[in-house]
């Protein structure tokens, strides 16, 4: 399997950064790569949580990502570093997507992938797709949710059979998928200022009904969007009976905060809302705290004092960038538990984040960790081992994932 | 015009700093400096965004921003770097307000500004005595809607006459001042959580009565100081009408935001409580995030996914100052697109906060990039684009300036 | 007295390493050190917020404060830096709690302590335990509001008289005991989000009886842990009435803020929803808010713009550990007026934290001014007197400290 390439700038680099490089990486939470050539608008929309303004100058290439592909991603398809974005657009179209793809994927260095399937609004890869394109390479699934539960509405189903019939969807789902985990994108639906109690079966039957009704008549809420082509869950009756069911199942729960496109209303997905239901479920399923930003402290401190809590900060990180990936990586590590935190690229559609996505976490914890080793701050063997287990152990630890061969933690 | 003086122990400087250096900076949000010697006690009171506490023996002189003014300041009228406040002070009255205020306004280096007029407890310069004081330089004015709003009131307005006496008063008012833009301190009056959607004629009717009701007896509602001397807008469906009527007007909408005076609660002005608001007026005017401090990072996620939303961290670097301007500069970073970072400086009063402001942000800037481009990280030519971009052509694009000479973004 | 001890690979000193070296601090806040050896899994209980959780894998030594006890504590204790935990463990009850107590609390250097005594699980040192174990050092009581009005409880009170009773009571703990000071834990009771008014008489008698009522039931809530052996006052009107008591008192009133275990619930103690309740107690007592972390910008605007507000982030600067105390210090400082941060360890239960408290703010401050006076961003003289004032003056002064001939400030 191919490493990561390291440019000759870099300015920092020692027996951690040696042994990072060298990491196969489990990317516990990312979704699949576009197979086909996207087309120079449609790959600045895949490289913004924004949109595209035609006519607006502002382009999605002249942001903190848009500099990092240039610098990082360029070099793979043999451009020179910081290559202009049309010469950038015109070189991937030439190499043409599988070519694209391959490079990126197996560059990342990432043996093992958990994808969430049910986001797709491109025709992106399957997890065995993916995992084929990586090499030597297996990809497990991961259930989304909301995206059962928008099915089952989509199928037909009676409000008062919902409180049944959903969680059955998602064991049946879970099932037939080998499934490691499932994932709610609460964040995006109500956020997380929610009661923290089970709803009874009663109020579930009373909120699917309104539910159910609406998406009959209009294809659900939006919030401020044009609206999706199939229902959408934002019910926040509906969403705890969807947290409740993911308690009962007894998989690990992904759970997204924070940092996304511009349907979050970021002051309700700060993860402390979280605390009362996190007591309530205490000593059930692992939850996991997905990308974080500008959270990462209060994830870090729910990481801290729950048993039950992870936290990465993917996404983020290529997002900021290699240059500033290490800043975000030392607040989320301020008081976390080393057995806390994971690796994930959140990569969607554009394999470019897969790439970067390992490389900003490969560097930018490198840095932080062997600058304390330098510092002598930290010791070499407490640093290779947190890097071990924070880019794979830690991962295969709560997915109970076989291939942990590579990990002492 | 004269540049920023940099003193000789700068630590790491390069072509950025240098192409900052030359740079005429665009400052879009600014105010008047004082027509008078202002004394100690009042300068005290005009370098900070507390009070003067007597007989605390805590001075606003010992504060980061307090520390950044001897340092950087002092220089400019002669004295040693770290000279202490009253050699300060003393040394300012001997050279009296005109050639304090010529000196600091020139070497801040700016050739245009943007000036809120709407906020004067001093007499400070008008816009068009500000640009004489800065030699080359052009100001324009940017009517504050709160002090329309208020003005309006106190010359008398019926309830129902309101709801459209307000919108015709700004658009005279902007029409006779030739201003750029609106501004407004909602954050010191409500906060941003506020429904987002237009209120009705009729609800401003009542609400005017209400308001004009308690205008009339007591002057209005002043948060816990004492009362000032002219009504105080601060009636939630007014401040939305004020809102939407900017909306209208299509003129951009500065918004103050975070860190001011204890006027402020500050957990009301997370600036993402506007996110609903922003869906709904999105198409509409530019929307700029002045100051952001501590929440930078929220101004930045909502300048990445709104296409009409733009920050800037004025205030903020001169109080923190230099030492740590690039600190606060890559919070605001992180994810922000390069076209939407502006420079201001936010000086109220003295013009110490002119020099000041510009020195920061020139520093910090230059810190950020410079360091980016050697690490390998950014290129030098994009570098300077988006040093140019911030420190002018951004500005000179929202506001439809014609001093754009310069820049090439 | 012993000075705290540098490692060689120490990577920044100067004089203002080599003066906070030498100053002996003042730690306004910390609790006592058991007086027992407390075994293996106690000890872990000890150096975390979180829990031991037994059979998880995670350890509480495999985090921040962990890694920074191996580094800084074991050479206390003549081992080698980094030293396993089972080593570090082994030598600690091979040298026995005397020993260990006095190895540790004299090299934090320490002459003054402020001691909370509302909080001991364990049975740990009293003040003048505390003092004698330091040598040459005094300790004042701290007097922690809650568990007054708890103890009242418990001993039985009539709602109708609790209004005056819990006032007579704190009066009668301050004078018996001399304190100085006196504490409250109302964020982990209610939060911070709440009716800034005084509270009359009837509304508490009204609370009282609702809270007698059901501590005489079932001892209290407890918010998702396990009941407590005695009533736990967290009921809003009387939180507000044992503030309004603080006020009433004249005595520094100390805040727990932010970081703590899982009984927080983190978005309801941002410091900045006292705001309203700052302004109606302007004039009257001083306010320190403690920890702080996340909330350490936030606490830093309350401390600029308000006269009577303090902050330190002790607890918070040795979980960080060194490693990162001066990033967590460069926040607290961005705007915070010098005379308004001061030094607390929060140290409870284990001696460690009073060396790594006193090591983490000595090294994180040192490195943050030494960096600035080689930037010549400051004066080394004024480097030098913000060091003294937070390390020590500044508390003298807020408490009325006689040992205060150290200081100029």
């Amino acid at each position: 399997m191919s490493r990561t390439r390291t440019g000759p700038a870099s300015p920092a680099t020692g027996p951690v950064h040696e042994a990072l490089a060298g990491l196969p990486l489990v990317d516990h939470h990312c979704h699949g790569v576009v197979t086909a050539d996207p087309g120079a608008e449609r790959f600045e929309s895949l490289i913004t949580e924004g949109a595209v303004w035609p006519g607006s100058g502002i382009s999605p290439f002249d942001t903190p990502v848009g500099v990092a592909i240039r610098r990082h991603c360029a070099p793979v398809l043999d451009l020179p570093r910081h290559a202009p974005a049309a010469e950038y657009l015109a070189r991937r179209a030439e190499l043409g997507w599988r070519e694209v793809n391959r490079r990126f994927v197996t560059s990342a260095g990432t043996d093992v992938f958990c994808v969430d399937t049910g986001y797709a609004p491109d025709r992106v890869t399957t997890p065995a797709e993916l995992a084929a394109v990586a090499g030597d390479a297996v990809a497990y699934e991961v259930v989304r949710l909301e995206s059962v539960a928008e099915a089952l509405a989509a199928q037909g189903v009676e409000p008062g059979e919902y409180a049944t019939a959903f969680p059955a969807a998602v064991r049946d789902a879970v099932r037939r998928r080998g499934a490691v985990a499932v994932k709610s994108v609460a964040a995006y639906r109500t956020g997380f200022d929610l009661d923290p109690s089970r709803p009874s079966d009663a109020d579930v039957t009373v909120a699917a009904a309104r539910w159910l009704g609406a998406v009959g008549r209009d294809g659900g809420e939006t919030g401020g969007r044009a609206p999706e082509p199939r229902p959408r869950l934002d019910d926040p009756v509906l969403v705890r009976h969807l947290l409740w069911t993911a308690v009962d199942l007894g998989l690990p729960l992904q759970l997204h905060v924070g940092f996304g496109d511009s349907d979050i209303r970021m002051h309700r997905v700060d993860p402390t809302h979280l605390t009362d239901w996190l007591h309530l479920t205490s000593g059930t399923v692992p939850v996991l705290l997905l990308h974080c930003w500008p959270y990462q402290r209060q994830a870090a401190y729910l990481a801290a004092v729950f048993e039950q809590v992870y936290l990465d900060v993917g996404l983020t990180l290529h997002h900021v960038g290699p240059a500033r990936a290490r800043a975000v990586l030392e607040e989320a590590l301020e008081i976390t538990p080393f057995h806390k935190l994971l690796h994930s690229s959140d990569a969607y559609g554009v394999a470019e984040f897969c790439h970067l996505g390992a490389l900003a976490f490969r560097q930018g914890l490198a840095d932080l960790l062997q600058s304390r080793v330098d510092a002598d701050e930290l010791g070499l063997s407490d640093a290779l081992r947190i890097a071990t287990w924070t880019g794979r152990g830690n991962a295969c630890r709560v997915y109970g994932l076989p291939r942990d061969g590579l990990t002492e933690g």
